[in-house]
């Protein structure tokens, strides 16, 4: 029996215990998911079998979660990012491999040493985005470069959506995620990338009006706006002298024009508490980024300061908020700008019990072979199934339970701290995946870039 | 012979040297300046007399300070604001009194106690601004308040420009103080003030577009934009039932519109650095914040991004500063957009060697009495004589050595660490001031506040 331990059994878990689950008897393995709550990982688990075990689980008292590991051949961390290093030092004191889907950490890159000289696998960022656009970049990456191609341009898009049968607001977003991280989504500095041999910076009070619009066959157009650092991962995908380089976050056409003006009022602002916020309104909260007038409408202040015409229908998605509201409270202690637009998005953002999710990914490869100019448009749609088997869990749980198992399975073999970006871990776990419904769909297109007719 | 220690000899000493060695026969002082830079403290200083001598001080060199404090009767600190903790805690420790034009620091505060425990006067914020804005408003505050009255509203505005005759470019604006701070001025935070009771609060990239305008007679119209926390003395001066509180910076008008482009572009952040600085032009730092185009001039990226109308003036202003330049290069290493737009900027805004200075003024007081609504507003103009003789050093040292003076002569005997808010200091030192032409202009407008007609 190979012992797999997963520790934290939360949103994105539901696939990746199914997964493993299902495959327990035929591949001999001995579940073990340790949780602080037990029922929830219960609920996941669903019928017990003999090759399962819940157990319950603190990370934070270490001889419980030292006994746990050791127990294992293999751990996988399901926990906030943030939790991973404790996991991570007792993997390599007891010697066993280590799958996350989160960032790699500085303190978890310092581990790469010791992970190498113990033969240990610690793979990171081998969920969605992180994890499934670094596979199917380099697949195709690599296949253009094995073929004699020379990369141009690479620009790579994921979001986190909703269903187009669950699509019933204006904004055509819900919260299928962190609602937290959608909030304050693009802050801590000004977004920077390449555009032909150029760096390019936006500040983040222009992020959501500099989009580009993308259009995926079948579901229609999306906008994408830029990440912070689109030069992350420049030099590990082998991208350095590339002219090119652009990594966004997905939405629907409209969201970013309408979420311009929260950024510009101040609303998304972490930074500070605003006053007596227990007591406001959501019309007072709006209020207070307005100017005073013992006559004016905060309507008028409104759309006057965000120049929003009578007929404009971005005007149409704040009411739909009751961003107005005067009957609607905060009702949170000391809450920033940020908590208190949460949490009014919450109102009208919140997933309904039937509401199904989608993920989109949309990679573009423009590159040079034979004196030509070619590109390649490579995308994904996964929807969801249901709010526990949803397509977020799914494209985040899958590629850590296929790894999991690649692992065990001796098809991984590399040691050390890595991301899942060569040939040895993408090749069998894209072709696994398209089994479950997670495929690119690639088109040959007419090469673009920012500069078609080659000028100086 | 009374002795007084003044470390730092820059550019707002002059006025303060030149009042102490006036006044050093009459009052027996002997003045001793000590700086790092010996030759700038002699420029200052003029002919040296028996009473007056410069010494060699390192700030950084704990017993040569330590032994100038020793000889001294008094210290005045003109160093930059982080350096004076080390002498404030040798004043303590050799029992003599310190004075100083800059914000109370935490660590300043905390010798409050021992301070008044050896009787010491740490005197703090007794330049202009602040300094001269607590003086002037605390002395009408009270005598509204002694006369029965009720204060409603506070608003004060301060400025450091060019003196109209110097007033030579379309921005109408030079550096005549430390360019960085002007380049960064408002970032860190949102704005926040009172109106009517309501917490206002401007995000800094809104900042400049949420102005005021004020009038001064013999002076034309200027405009001004929220200070970060306008509530921060509101108890001090004993404001802290008012309806309306708020402080901020005059420009003269138009500035802050055309400002608000660099904010707008990300220009003005300093938190991180551009890629290949040295080797740009200033027209190549303008574009990494436009978006690509092999054929689209920067100039109409700019006023399409902008939204800047061909017959704008604005638009003149940018030409003015000659922010197109394929030229003029840039030339600084791994330097931040702050950094270079404070060196594009100092190609014009620094003043010529005939120009002069100006410092402005602006306070709001309205107040309730006898069931009667009543506005003060109160204006302050000073003009600089000379690039030496500045209207900045001016406001900023003869308050430091007027009360340096008034402290040994006893007419400021409260101990402790403080600020020149009380009738103590201040009526002395605004009734000397105005003797040197740094007066205000009192004039009783009608009440208007931002309520009228006392809508609810």
């Amino acid at each position: 029996m190979r012992k797999i331990l997963i520790i934290g059994a939360g949103k994105s878990s539901s696939y990746l215990i199914k997964y493993l689950k299902d495959k327990s008897v035929s591949e001999n393995l001995e579940i073990t998911i340790g949780d602080i709550n037990v029922d929830n990982a219960s609920k996941l688990l669903g019928e017990k079998t003999k090759n399962t075990h819940i157990i319950h689980l603190d990370v934070f008292n270490s001889d419980s979660r030292q006994q746990a590991i050791k127990n294992a051949d293999i751990v996988i961390s399901m926990l906030p990012a943030r939790m991973h290093i404790e996991v991570a030092k007792d993997c390599i004191t007891y010697s066993k491999h280590m799958v996350t889907a989160s960032y790699v950490s500085k303190e978890m890159q310092q581990l790469d040493e010791e992970a190498k000289a113990n033969g240990l696998i610690f793979m990171n960022e081998i969920g969605v985005d992180p994890g499934v656009d670094h596979m199917s970049a380099m697949q195709v990456i690599d296949r253009i470069r094995d073929n004699g191609g020379k990369m141009l341009l690479f620009e790579s898009f994921t979001g986190g959506l909703i269903a187009p049968e669950s699509d019933t607001n204006l904004w055509h977003y819900k919260f299928t995620w962190n609602p937290r991280n959608v909030v304050v989504a693009g802050q801590g500095g000004a977004a920077k990338f390449l555009q032909e041999n150029q760096f390019k910076y936006i500040p983040y009070h222009r992020l959501f009006r500099r989009t580009e619009f993308l259009d995926i066959e079948g579901y229609g157009r999306f906008e994408a706006y830029a990440n912070r650092d689109s030069l992350k991962y420049q030099h590990a995908y082998g991208l350095d002298n590339i002219k090119t380089l652009y990594r966004g976050t997905m939405r629907r056409v409209g969201f970013s024009k309408a979420w311009h003006v929260f950024v510009q009022l101040g609303m998304t602002d972490d930074s500070y508490t605003i006053d007596d916020s227990e007591n406001m309104s959501y019309r007072d909260f709006v209020n207070s980024f307005l100017p005073y007038s013992p006559t004016d409408s905060v309507e008028l202040k409104f759309r006057h300061a965000l120049k929003i015409d009578q007929d404009d229908i971005v005007w149409d998605k704040f009411l739909e908020l009751d961003l107005f509201s005067s009957i609607k409270m905060v009702g949170l202690k000391k809450a920033t700008p940020a908590q208190i637009l949460q949490k009014i998005l919450m109102d009208s953002w919140t997933l309904d019990e039937d509401d199904k999710d989608m993920i989109v990914m949309y990679h573009k490869f423009g590159y040079a072979i034979n004196g030509e100019k070619r590109q390649i448009d490579s995308t994904m749609v996964v929807l969801g199934e249901d709010q526990t088997y949803t397509a977020m869990a799914k494209t985040v749980g899958l590629p850590v339970a296929m790894a999991t198992l690649d692992i065990l399975n001796k098809k991984i073999v590399t040691p050390g701290v890595q991301i899942p970006i060569s040939k040895e871990i993408y090749t069998p776990l894209l072709e696994e995946l398209k089994h479950y419904g997670v495929k690119f769909i690639e088109k040959k297109v007419p090469y673009f870039g920012y500069n078609p007719l080659n000028l100086e």
